[in-house]
């Protein structure tokens, strides 16, 4: 792998530094139609290596990380005489990074493309690890391609466009990384002030998450084996997700994260012997910022239909987490029986204070 | 690369062994309508291991090599239950192989597939160097994705399923192949009986071209330098393929490249000494099982611009060759002027006898 990762809190010129060094003199833009207003017309205002470059718009939201957005794109880089030695800069969040990722992986069979991810989500989570592509048939990323961008560039300037509730759902991915990296990794960001956000710490904090991932990746790239650690958390959060959302109440991913990192620390100190300690620090930190998931005894057994139904699980029969021993200390293929989430939902309410 | 070759006479039975060896349980066919009856169930109805595989049909012929196709493939897929497991298993010519390569490449970001070529195009030339895709607003190929088959079963005896001039067609790369390889693979192919067309003969045969392609490919996998050898015959022969379309008397692909080849050898002969008695020799083998390609002298500045078109032209102001100083002994890139070309298309009518 040859990407290049650039973390900077100038990102104009770090894009007109790559963009000289790589000799390409054909570059188009692709963002939704916020980013394109909030991000990419600034970009293009600031940069003279984007002068001419045509800015190619889709539609926000996931709803629109679809087969006709990714057909459109395809249609205007066609229009626009894109060839096979063209860029691709894609400037958003998850949706814009992983189907113009998607695209450039596939336009002539594969044109060179740079992630300049404006959520803090995108910049440690989609924007890394060459996972693109689309929903399809009401599936999610259901047609894809495994394609790293051949640079991503990490900014933390870009969040004050966005409300804070984003920032956070970020977060709870790094808090992620922190804890399946190290002690002290998940030490700095409980100690983080989140709430005053000091942009040039949280950016040291992003190049570490951000490296944390690339490692595993690297190690992992088709996910075969220990990319699976970056399922913590996301066992118990998605069924959250699905649960909120079939309450018409949805929850933002990330918050659905924070709260099955919680579970999946409960689970990891009833089989691993986490610590204690620092499973009541996270639960804390945790209900302080992302506050409290409403759940009661008569909604366990939804909740561990949903987890049985996980795409990560290899058979419908067994429910499969990704647990630590401590920070840094992976188990994937935990197999967890329903007595055992049901112990850990009533902890997880417990630490909640419901 | 890991991509398996076989070259068989009992399709069947090696298919079952390889299915059986990869572990795999869940198989999925895709044909066109037409190799769904001429090979695809005859196929299934043979082998034990494709009892429970559901066959997925698409349209035949290239203009439905498109994302209409493309997106049935995918849903039926979903609708069928595919997982990551599963296999797909192409049964065509170069339409289905390609687009079910690339069907296959991005359902769920890359699944396993089998390709097995039903016509001698296929075989020597679609189903082995990674090229998958299809066409996308009126341009071929210009969606897709560089992804080898996990194996590639080979076999004469779909041969007979088909008109005589699709073997024809396939041959006409076949001799490319030997042209950039050897004198002594050029002489086999030239002596070898076409009309009469012993299928074990023609497996050998085959199988020594595969393999040119192949050492071609695993050198230059991205067509960055020496795989633009595979474009021998092909400046000229698309501009032929071209001039034919618009006055509506359309040439096989085939064809176009046994007439650009001996235009490329005049080009060799004059530009880099390429020996006349086996230029000879080539233009009238293509003569006798090809025709004649009834051009004027009128015609030149017709098939010229189409030649600067070609989309292998980095730029427009030169036409660019893959030309051969001897067999086996490739330059590409050779830059070539209008007088030439002008030249050698007098030559190429003087051997083609008009």
């Amino acid at each position: 792998m040859s990407q290049t990762l650039i973390f900077t809190n100038d990102c104009a010129s770090e894009l007109n530094k790559y963009i000289k060094q790589t000799g390409i003199t054909q570059v188009f833009i692709l963002a939704d139609s916020n980013t394109a207003a909030a991000a990419a017309l600034p970009l293009k205002a600031e940069c003279w290596s984007l002068v001419d470059a045509p800015l190619i718009v889709i539609e926000p939201s996931d709803i629109y990380k679809n087969i006709d957005s990714l057909c459109h794109i395809w249609s205007e880089l066609v229009k626009l005489g894109a060839t096979r030695k063209s860029l691709l800069i894609n400037v958003g969040g998850g949706v814009v990074t992983d189907i113009g990722g998607f695209a450039a992986a596939t336009f002539k069979r594969g044109i060179k493309f740079v992630n300049i991810p404006t959520t803090l989500l995108a910049s440690v989570d989609a924007a890394v690890g060459g996972k693109t592509g689309i929903n399809f048939g009401s599936l999610k990323n259901e047609v894809g391609a495994f394609c790293e961008a051949d640079a991503v560039i990490i900014s933390t300037d870009w969040l004050e466009t966005l409300p804070p509730e984003e920032t956070l759902s970020g977060y709870a991915e790094m808090l992620k990384h922190g804890l399946i990296s190290s002690y002290e990794a998940t030490d700095r960001l409980l100690d983080y002030d989140i709430e005053k956000c000091d942009r040039d710490l949280l950016l040291n904090l992003v190049e570490e998450s951000v490296l944390v991932k690339k490692r595993v990746v690297e190690e992992d790239p088709h996910e075969h084996g220990i990319r699976r650690a970056l399922n913590l958390g996301h066992t118990a959060g998605h069924a959250f997700e699905s649960w909120s959302m079939r309450r018409n109440r949805p929850v933002p991913h990330g918050f659905a994260v924070a709260w099955g990192l919680v579970v999946d620390l409960i689970l990891s100190h009833m089989r691993l012997g986490f610590d204690a300690a620092l499973l009541r620090r996270v639960a804390a930190f945790v209900r302080s910022h992302y506050g409290v998931l409403p759940i009661g005894c008569a909604d366990y057994e939804d909740l561990i239909a949903l987890m049985r139904h996980d795409k990560k699980n290899s058979s419908a029969d067994s429910i499969n987490f990704t647990l630590l021993e401590a920070p840094g200390i992976v188990k994937i293929d935990c197999i967890v029986d329903e007595k055992e989430i049901g112990a850990a939902l009533d902890i997880f309410r417990d630490l909640s204070g419901i």
